[in-house]
């Protein structure tokens, strides 16, 4: 029988997540503080989050233990599986071996709870009673409210209003779960109020709802906030993924040549490419890690390396990160999850140095790609996967050409059974290609006016 | 680390499908011919379905082996987890041990593909071109255009109109496996435009359905038709459910004092409980196998055993089966898999045997069993899985007031992320309480014209 599916046995889920840091050549940059412009310590992100990710935030250690606790909620899904997409190299008539790591499986559906479940379990630790967060598409807010219903914690989500309006089974799973599920401009925060005081009918953004998630943390001691992405402490919670898909390249006895996974913020990408740059730092593998970002936000591709806020508006601390600004507004693409402005720190470092690459697809590409494999693979992908099986395919063809085996994984992060109207647009011809022109870029860029990364250290 | 889930190896697969007949004390009595009421021979069925299944639907060999190609397939999903429902145990508060096999990890989300592969297999095996079936709700579509595809066949699937309109994704997903979805009543068979000649408006309804996709069976020799529950073959191929669910059991060092499984044609139920009956009837054991049918539609419960059509408006042959006439119209209820007025033959012979149990449970008892569960367990159930929940609360309450230990298992057959709208009416308190009153019931049963059991058999 063809082996398609490499599984593993639950004693095979890590132990540990593997934190990038220690291994980098050059560390990523301090956060600075947005008055002073001073590098800020853990104390000034206590507000915002139990000091256990703090500690996470800024540590230097390799190995981070997994708490039993969160290890034996994780047992629901993981081990996650890994196939050979036999299918698909069929059909591309490819002399290359791919294989996809499979994180659709968990009950939210997508890679988010692996944070998610370890982000609640330490608020949970310190005594924490409610989260809040913010969410766009919903997949973030739903892998949230999982993870908060399983630790007894309450859960605040403010949801974009117009995802709330348009999208509504996304809130509709984060309420089975429990969840208060907020539309944002709300008037429960200063924030919101404000922006609903200028404009009643505002639709709301990503940036207006980390505000009020971040000032519902800040002005209620019992509630502590939580981020999907970007920061460091989440980019290595996602590393169980990368970690057990080594374990399955064992088993299937092959390297990847190149590792590919889409690009929001940066969690996507960490969890399945850090361990794998782990053996190139100290096992002198020459592994490609790909990130692949959409053609309308290519903070990787098109922007500058420098300071910049995590949020639209301008509340968080400094980050030393790729962006476009942080008051860049994408288009409104259908991969929810990769319009972010910016990249984590730890991935803008690496990509400055050269240690990782990234490219950027057109989302018509990123559909063209997923249906090709919904429909020779039978998994339909989250619109943001199919940004990673866009770059497969390309990577396939050249493989064709050259007439070279070559050896490619990437990370299937996510279903799309709740983002099929995203396919109604594409199968009816209603997709935009979205290709910024150069003057898009340098408008962009040149609006930002916060800190420039030091010359000594870029 | 607490054991959740129960795991099996890809060789743990089983080998062959259970076919119950074989230990059956009294085999089903034939389908009719519907103009002379004599027994018909397969070859009445020649024009609707491949040989090879044919013969599987008149079998009475206990073990039918599974195809290789077919076993390789099945490794995308299965061997499917089967988990201690810890979480719910807890919130009961029972001494109950309670545990559910899980269905929605296959790429259509429920149990449907482990008969649309097998079927769609031997089609090809036997050179059909294309597969014409019908859908409600869109589950049985969306698995056998998954399969169609995997084989290269066409798929025509005629989804009732109303369905059509008001649930367009598990159309798109049809679509993005390749499948061409027609509304039905259509314009390209005669029954769909007879229909629209008389009223243009028609919101179709299963029956038309079936109907239409019958009628391109037998006018195109390159097409069969496909069923998705009800026939022996069907329920033959769901028992690797069950045979899965007994090694698991056997793992976790336990035998079930009752097997659960919600009803609609019989496919969901005879997966899982057909094993465990065989242990009834060759190794003596006891355990009790339920179904469960909705208050709105309780053919098991309050309806009768007689002949009857498989279809609404009596194009197939008849069949022995507990009905409520073929002609009866079900509450429009939010598990749309359970609106199906009659039984397979294996179980209606079964449950008229004593050797099966049924109850019904209303649907806003069932939601509520849902989402209990999905706060609990963490995985948000299709509404037609939450039957069994609802039966299995019942169970473990009833363990609780008893001050003993029982052991409850049942099948969560499908996950419930094309179903949102029901969970939205739930929430906002629009879901309607169904229950029959016995005027309603003597009025269905009195217009059924169809013919009796003999006596001899009855």
């Amino acid at each position: 029988m063809k082996q398609t599916k490499i599984t593993l046995e639950e004693h095979e889920i890590p132990e540990r997540w593997y934190n990038v840091v220690a291994d980098m050549p050059n560390k990523p940059l301090p956060p600075l503080n947005p008055a002073t412009h001073e590098p800020i310590g853990p104390e000034a992100l206590a507000p915002l989050f139990p000091m256990a990710l703090i500690e996470q935030e800024v540590s230097e250690e390799r190995w981070i233990p997994i708490p039993e606790q969160v290890r034996e909620i994780y047992t629901q899904w993981r081990p996650t599986p890994m196939f050979r997409a036999y299918g698909l190299e069929k059909a591309l008539d490819t002399p290359a071996h791919i294989y996809y790591k499979y994180e659709g499986v968990s009950p939210a559906g997508s890679h988010k709870p692996n944070t998610a479940v370890a982000q609640a379990f330490y608020n949970k630790e310190e005594g924490v009673k409610r989260i809040s967060s913010e969410t766009g598409a919903g997949q973030w807010g739903s892998a949230l409210s999982y993870a908060c219903q399983l630790f007894g914690l309450g859960c605040e989500v403010y949801m974009v209003r117009i995802s709330y309006d348009q999208k509504p089974y996304r809130k509709l799973m984060m309420n089975t779960w429990g969840a208060d599920v907020i539309p944002s401009p709300s008037e429960t925060t200063e924030a919101g109020r404000k922006i609903l005081a200028a404009d009643p009918e505002s639709p709301g953004s990503l940036g207006i709802a980390i505000s009020e998630a971040v000032e519902r943390a800040v002005t209620d001691p019992d509630t502590k906030y939580a981020l999907g992405s970007v920061l460091n402490h989440v980019l290595t919670h996602q590393t169980v993924v990368g970690q057990e898909a080594i374990t399955q390249m064992e088993k299937a006895g092959e390297l990847p040549d190149v590792v590919i996974a889409p690009f929001g913020g940066g969690s996507n990408f960490a969890g399945l490419s850090f361990p794998f740059l782990r053996m190139n730092f100290t096992e002198g593998k020459t592994i490609r890690c790909l990130a692949v970002e959409p053609t309308s936000c290519p903070k990787l591709t098109r922007g500058v390396f420098r300071y910049d806020f995590g949020d639209a508006i301008g509340m968080t601390p400094l980050l030393p990160m790729y962006t476009l600004g942080h008051d860049f507004v994408p288009a409104k693409i259908h991969a929810g999850g990769l319009r972010y402005h910016g990249a984590g720190a730890l991935v803008s470092q690496l990509l400055h140095d050269n240690l990782i690459e990234a490219e950027a697809v057109d989302q018509i590409e990123s559909f063209e790609a997923g249906v090709l494999f919904a429909r020779n693979e039978g998994i339909i992908p989250a619109p943001e996967a199919n940004h990673a099986i866009a770059s497969a395919i390309r990577e396939a063809n050249r493989a064709k050409e050259e007439g070279t085996k070559r050896v490619i994984l990437f990370n299937l992060c996510g279903h799309g059974h709740f983002d099929m109207s995203a396919y109604e647009a594409y199968f009816s011809g209603k997709l935009e290609r979205h290709e910024l022109s150069q003057q898009d870029i340098d408008t962009a860029i040149s609006k930002i006016d916060t800190p420039e990364i030091p010359e000594t250290a870029a």
